[in-house]
């Protein structure tokens, strides 16, 4: 074997990440070999501290050091509107756009039959027990427009529609910055279909 | 602060890997955080093992787990031709290739004044002592051919000029696969400077 077992090993633990290919995690796992042991330290200690020392929000399940999320323990924020994401990258890309000012549920997926991931996978009771409980008047379903996500959003609409309150999903259409030119199909039928009146 | 502590210091140490932007960072931080505790566990071992269970080959300086690396210690490798190159990484790729049948020397980077890196940084010397006591019948200056590369291999073809072999460098010109229209004009002038010829 050309490549020695140590770096072999780290090499495949790389490859393990989403996105990551057997050449960057060769070109990550030499990196650590080269650079200095404090790096690789501290490197280790970030790991162990996520691993150990992060909990979930109790209300929203986002990522928190105490009971409750810095959304949810904020005053400033609208806690009647409840924007339901998949997963905590899309809660913080949410976030980043700054648009925003209602609170989180974290979903922890989307229904998947091939994954098999049911609705008891997904954190919907927790969603359907807060709604009762906090008197809640909009649910933005904010999954992505992939098939998972439309079924999720089917799924969740039909469960949620005994209960008063206000049901959207965001808006699906052309990205900013994009053209008809290089949409996929099913983009433009959206952009199409769901076009708005300019009056 | 939005995302918390513990997470901010993993997707800063992440981005420190060459080639990772802070967008990267956060999808690999997320997944060490919605994977299991086992993965990381596995993770923060290769990462110490790494760094403590390897050295590197007392001859050419590849990774070795023992004194002599894999290609050093193997009888079947021609031991009279040296080909240098700039890391691990490049002798990996020269491997993988399973082109070349000689041995390497890796020579720890490439001259760089702005980096401050001189020729006592790199292991000329140890190059030399080889050629001297084992009877190295050629040298193949496998560097890149960056402007750093050029220039390491103008320093070393000098200081190799009075010993008694072949010292040659690795083609330059077109790669496979690439063509003419989207070369850059230095590719394109060493392609034609370096003409080969058909007879």
């Amino acid at each position: 074997m050309l490549i020695v077992k140590p770096l072999e090993k780290l090499i495949e633990e790389f490859s393990k990440f989403p996105g990551i290919g057997r050449k960057t995690a060769q070109r990550l796992a030499l990196h650590i070999l080269n650079s200095d042991i404090e790096y690789t330290n501290s490197l280790v200690q970030a790991l162990v501290e996520l691993k150990t020392n992060t909990k979930f929000c109790s209300k929203c399940y986002n990522l928190s050091e105490d009971e409750l999320c810095p959304v949810c323990s904020n005053n400033k924020r609208n806690h009647k509107i409840i924007c339901v994401v998949e997963n905590i990258s899309d809660l913080l890309a949410v976030e980043k756009s700054e648009y925003y000012n209602g609170v989180y549920h974290v979903l922890g997926g989307v229904l998947s039959p091939i994954k098999g991931i049911g609705a008891d996978q997904l954190r919907i009771k927790e969603l359907l027990k807060r709604i009762e409980e906090d008197d809640i008047e909009e649910v933005i379903l904010a999954l992505n427009p992939t098939t998972e996500g439309e079924t999720t959003v089917l799924y969740l609409a039909d469960q949620l529609k005994n209960y008063k309150l206000k049901i959207t999903r965001i808006a699906k259409g052309l990205s900013v910055g994009m053209s008809l030119e290089f949409a996929d199909t099913a983009t433009i039928s959206n952009a199409v279909n769901l076009r708005t009146e300019l009056k």
